[in-house]
């Protein structure tokens, strides 16, 4: 299956006192890896949102096996999951330099509109995006 | 079982453009869900850390049903859920005004070696929550 | 002056590897203080922006004198400094619980278009909030 | 004066319900640049805190110009301002991609022993540090 791997430097104000990498933050850098995984694939986060939907994040699970730190140079790797025309699950690692496992997870999106935050089908309203997400997750079988 | 329930209004800077509560600031007011909830069963989180031995998050599970907006005031529900000696975890319930559920989740947690991040175990270093940690756990049997 | 006391718990989330609050974290509390302080006047900041203009921030200054650690319980005092029709800029103060300062700051707002972010007249769009804005700054004389 | 830049994509975790980057962020990608401009000079920082000092934050200054917004890239430029043995001033310019400036900054840092947050010469502890700052500042002029 296709995947996006983007390096992040550790933040200062990232960390917390405990000296490593606060555990909200995994979530921000899979929102930073899920972007640069859509773009990877011809598409463009920012511009759906200029139009009438967003995605917002349903359900999440992340596991943590080893901190994070200043200093490190992170990679994300971030790919697809699963999609099924309402749902969509992104895949995430983190790893450090060496390619350990630092934390592992996933995030589960709808789209919805932006104002009424009612569900769409991106079938009707972004045929391009359905058809890309139905090939690679056909490609992925 | 016993629970807390922290009052949290909602800042500016936990939105995003999307106009709602940011996916990852859920995982901050856990936090400080979890702090009020170890102060209120007579513990202290920031003693405990003063100590040689933090309590880092291992696994974390959020679902997002209806977003928190600046101007809303929103209550964080925080219990134990489990504990074995070894792991524990919380359950928590982010409710809006007419306590209709925003976000449900959970953190599970070990206690760990400032230094090294190796496990410690809180029966030996550190009795009385040990002790109050399994008689809740007990008492919600 | 008129001023706001706000008490804020320091969340774990808000420190870095210092082990004290990161120094950004102080401009979202100043937020926080100048949201209440904008509700004890009687106004509604989130209301404001429901309609067509939002009150972007032009300029900071903050100075540190001594810093908050979580487990801490600290005030931020707010007040109105100046307002001129354009420019509206508040003072804050950052007390510990025994009232020493630990941080002393301003910011200046103007008051924009949503959508175009030019320039818009409280004194047109918002003529009570400028009534209540000139009384405060007179009151101060 | 020499001087670094960064890029950095905005994050979507960054903006606020205003549609732009939530002005703390500023000061974080501040702290991004200053990491990278104490490298491109042949130091580190990460491994300073591995000593027994840390050097917070005493001053801050910014000017917003123009929003950033999510999709965008921006360069945060960032050099040497003033040393004088116990002060360091950093100045930044926040640029859009056809160097428009968004954001204009200065923040002043001192020494301090990590555990007593008592001022420390770094001529003293770090001579090597206190050495290039010197040459960097004279050059300036």
């Amino acid at each position: 299956m296709k995947s996006n791997v983007t390096e992040i430097d550790v933040r200062y104000a990232e960390t917390d006192q405990m000296g490593v990498v606060h555990h909200a933050n995994y979530l921000v850098w899979f929102e930073v890896g899920r972007t640069n995984f859509i773009k990877q694939i011809g598409l463009n986060y920012a511009e759906m949102e200029a139009g009438e939907v967003v995605s917002p994040v349903v359900d999440v699970e992340l596991s943590y096996k080893k901190p994070a730190k200043y200093g490190d140079t992170v990679l994300i790797k971030t790919w697809l999951e699963k999609y099924d025309g309402v749902r969509t699950t992104y895949g995430y690692h983190v790893l450090d330099a060496n390619e350990n496992i630092l934390v592992t997870g996933s995030t589960v999106h709808v789209v919805v509109n932006k104002h009424t935050f009612r569900p769409v089908l991106l079938r009707k309203t972004h045929p391009e995006w359905h058809a890309i997400y139905m090939s690679l997750v056909n490609e992925g079988k």
